[in-house]
């Protein structure tokens, strides 16, 4: 049976989540994990309480608690439970007091919360980048921050929204097609917006496969046409000098940041 | 002066960051963070800690480095320098080797890397997404994990693509516009979908504002019509018992994950 983890937080338990994460995927084993957010009241977090001592009797493992209680009250009936917890904001709050020469001030919601300074341009930054997806337009190109280039399906609007949603970047995307290939060149305004443009390309062959999964039996998805995009847009990328990635073996979260990394803008967070 | 912040890793770093802000942001200051992402070698574990070392010399102050490093190596190259580490990853894996009763096998790339099993079941989340927003179709709506429904511009789009990319979501999103307003009701392939809906709501002068902002001085940014239009919309939640929240002051992050503790839909790890 699987060890039982619990995140949890008075909050969103978004940061709980990618901590106890971060944490758990260090071992060769799988979990089974329960998210439980918005542990705002005593009554739920004794229900809480419960929940985990009764995992405990019904196991006979105490289950892991990872979790990022702001309010002490709701802390201490997490703490008095029959969980392991692991508390990553009070294990460094401590020692940052300190160095820092001052006492924590928590409030709740302040990590995932609104009030983050920023915020609106976060919204802005994922409109843009839904309005200026896969070339819909170019009018608006002088307002981007990034560009992403690439042939169909090879990444550009998981990782156009992943900037925009993590980074707050604007990152506008357009695609090269079929009829491109045979004199294939930078339109005008991108070619003017140069700084902006970055590539992004794929194994042939796993090109294949995904278009194959859209659209079987098609020239758009044969390998022959996948490796012909993918050769013809390399090419124009080493010509024209624009930085690129291959996709192929990376998330969207690896591929973001090494292209805030090779561009250097900046990254905001949320 | 602000005092500097240092987010590093071997890979994204975006645990790092995320781990960091949570614990800062319980302090009532602000910091000068700077993310160094990929330092997957000695030699750029080298010039990062000169980078820290100049920090603490023309400061005076230890930067504080927060980081997510896997290798021992690199790792050992950066406690080496001036600045003071907060090593979240392995302050809590050696309590959880020993209670786990099993060695750690840290893999860089593990965390946010694209192994992670369900990847593209997140792609295509995302994908579904983007082609299922804003009513753009209900002919796949029968696919939906979620649809959101509200008028314009209270927060449908961003907070969909935030349930796709952090939770792997299918969520369409559905909007009301003026010309509904007369006699609202759902569409037929929404009442067939209805264990699937969601609604948002807002307070109207914020959605005044955003309105306005958008188009000045039309019937659709005047406060009257977005008063016509939330009250429309909140009637209709109730008389068809659509669950609802109110996006005013809240962030995606906290609309997204109440709209998932309020459905109990599964939230996934990536």
């Amino acid at each position: 049976m699987l060890r039982k983890v619990f995140y949890i937080s008075d909050g969103t338990a978004i940061t709980a989540e990618v901590f106890g994460h971060a944490v758990l995927s260090q071992f060769p084993v799988e979990f089974d994990a329960l998210t439980i957010p918005f542990v705002e009241t005593e009554a739920k977090a004794h229900d809480v309480k419960l929940q985990i001592n009764d995992c405990f009797i019904t196991t006979g493992e105490r289950p892991l608690v990872f979790h990022s209680i702001v309010k002490a009250e709701i802390r201490d009936i997490i703490y008095s439970s029959e969980g392991l917890d692991y508390d990553f904001l009070n294990t460094f709050v401590a020692p940052l007091e300190l160095q820092l020469g001052m006492k924590a001030s928590p409030v709740v919601h302040r990590t995932h919360g609104k009030a983050n300074e920023g915020y609106e341009a976060r919204i802005d930054a994922i409109n843009y980048t839904m309005d200026n997806d896969d070339g819909q337009t170019l009018k608006n190109i002088d307002k981007a921050d990034l560009v992403l280039l690439g042939v169909s399906r090879c990444g550009k609007t998981p990782s156009s929204l992943y900037l925009s949603m993590q980074f707050g970047i604007k990152a506008a995307n357009y695609p090269f097609v079929e009829d491109d290939m045979d004199n294939l060149k930078l339109p005008t305004a991108l070619k003017e917006n140069k700084s902006k443009l970055f590539g992004l390309t794929i194994d042939p062959v796993r090109l294949h496969e995904i278009r194959k999964s859209r659209m079987d039996n098609s020239r758009y998805s044969s390998l022959r046409q996948c490796r012909i995009e993918v050769k013809e847009v390399e090419m124009m990328y080493k010509r024209e000098r624009i930085p690129f990635v291959n996709t192929t073996n990376h998330s969207v979260e690896e591929i973001a940041t090494k292209i805030l990394d090779v561009t250097g803008l900046e990254r905001h967070m949320f």
